[in-house]
């Protein structure tokens, strides 16, 4: 059984995460009522994984807009609501996606019918949501080996989107299909996302995963004959740079070297097609490397470098999986298969 | 100031090591008294570095010849002494050299003689050692680009050595000279000898060090512009393979790909010209993958891969520095450099 991650409730606009920074030792609930409280739920990462947090960020809209209709100045502290949400985090590029695209309704007097508009569009790319990650898998499943060994590293499963993920979504739907494979999770220092999230939910779904720290990909690769990497992706680029969870690029490297197929998998709003290779890579707070669950694992003031994310270059991937299928990661085949259609 | 690990009483037989599991928080030292704990510190890393294990499993025989030369049976009993040391670590050949040269004085019915001399090659090997870690460093230092950016894994230094260490040993001999560098450490997950060990060591020594994950090791590489990458070495076999923590593969393969420079650096006792790739890889439990400081990490029961080591191929490998001067990692190369001189 796959998780609910976020619930919305179009009605009432209750809106309801689960808190993932608990997991997996406790299934925790958390009702979100103020846009303080979803900021603090993105920046701690209590909801994570860019296509959810973009959703997660048009229903907060959403929630914004209705309670702002009465508000004269209703436009210019909507459009500031959406600026917070958007500098939350600023590497993944579906979120300021989405969020641009419904302040584009922000015009006009009529803020009832803004809200209401916003509202419908939030609730729609949640439930479109669905048949893309869907889509992603059944792409994926063509290109892997059934049967087969596959890393993965972070978590981009159903819990990072609406349901079946991306880099997990060939696993699903294999399962739905009876097609089984043997997933080798890395942990993904410092937040453990793997360990804590993509063991856990694949688990939860019955689907063969091994975990292992991040160290040991070369020698997994080697040892147990992995077939193929497959991961999910922060923002993909014109010149399809992709920019994912640091460890990513160590990954396409190893399967470069070992002569195997390097995979990303993500849906067309994660690409920015305004960027080339500069990618802004967010550095995080050292704690996160010093200290293992409020534990210190390092000595006090040591000096560390905590980047976020990495930039994968074109050259080391095999294929770009979307919604639309597999292809290359060059600027051709990306403006061909993406090029139109990452608004909402 | 490097630290001392273990310090052994010639006149007294006191064994005391520095118990590593403890550290950065608490800096311990215990007495080892009998073979038990000698084993259990050896099982549980209190002491731990190839080179380290190899002379603290040195003194425990002086140790236990010294106590049984009134035994009639003291030549069988010694023997299961050596037998069980050295069965504590598998992978580490060093221990398994030591430990068979000094059993080879175990013959004959002069217990005291065959104790007697045992302890005082002990001794030396201890006193000899210093001298190898600072040729291994001089060595180094002629290799590595002064004031460069150097990555390093696990611990390979002070306290895995009697002094200087391996790999950390160009940092600390640089630092005699005024030469400095700027060290990248990886964590070394599962057991984090890089955050709780190497960092410490070299902080104490105010040798300017950064801490990272070890999955930010090829983006540290392109962001930072690092400019070799040096490791120690548990095992070397003929053929120039090198088995060490895991995780040294995937960095070898990272400066393979960045074309900067990869070294092992490694004395001649951890040298095994009888082995050639096949490598007996020690798994370890899967709960230092769950667990971080006794704390889960990861859903209980998950399926893990644990392997402590791996092993690095010599074309992967720029040169092995030993205390003899750097070379190539080939047989030809290795048995000019190495051959008859590994044993103590």
């Amino acid at each position: 059984m796959t998780v609910r991650n976020i619930r919305f409730d179009a009605s009432t606009h209750e809106l309801i995460i689960l808190d993932q920074t608990l997991l997996p030792h406790e299934e925790r609930y958390v009702t979100i009522d103020t846009l303080e409280q979803a900021e603090h739920a993105i920046e701690t990462l209590q909801v994570r994984g860019a296509p959810a947090i973009a959703y997660f960020g048009a229903f907060v809209l959403a929630k914004e807009a209705g309670r702002l209709v009465d508000d004269p100045d209703f436009t210019r502290r909507l459009e500031i609501v959406g600026r917070r949400l958007i500098a939350t985090r600023p590497t993944a590029v579906n979120l300021q996606n989405v969020i641009d695209s419904l302040l584009a309704l922000n015009s006009g007097e009529d803020f009832e019918q803004i809200a209401g508009e916003i509202e419908r569009r939030a609730v729609a790319l949640y439930d479109r949501d669905v048949d893309t990650y869907r889509a992603i898998g059944e792409h994926a499943l063509s290109v892997l080996p059934a049967g087969g060994n596959i890393l993965t590293i972070c978590n981009a499963g159903a819990i990072a989107t609406s349901r079946y993920g991306t880099a997990l979504a060939p696993f699903y739907v294999g399962k739905e299909r009876g097609v089984a494979f043997n997933v080798f999770a890395c942990e993904t220092r410092p937040l453990l996302q793997g360990a804590r999230l993509t063991v856990w939910e694949l688990d939860q779904a019955d689907i063969d995963v091994t975990l292992i720290t991040d160290n040991m990909a070369a020698w997994t690769i080697q040892a147990k004959g992995v077939d193929a990497i497959i991961v999910g992706a922060d923002r993909i680029t014109r010149t399809g740079h992709v920019a994912n969870k640091i460890g990513t690029l160590q990954l396409a490297v190893l399967a470069n070297h070992y002569g195997i197929p390097f995979y990303v998998a993500a849906p067309h709003s994660t690409f920015d097609l305004t960027a080339e290779d500069a990618i802004e890579i967010e550095e995080r707070n050292p704690s996160e490397v010093t200290h293992i669950g409020g534990q210190p694992t390092a000595p006090v003031g040591i000096t560390v470098f905590n980047p976020a994310f990495d930039v994968t270059p074109p050259e080391l991937i095999t294929g770009i999986i979307t919604e639309a299928g597999v292809f290359k990661a060059d600027e051709t085949a990306i403006i061909h298969h993406v090029g139109g259609t990452i608004h909402v």
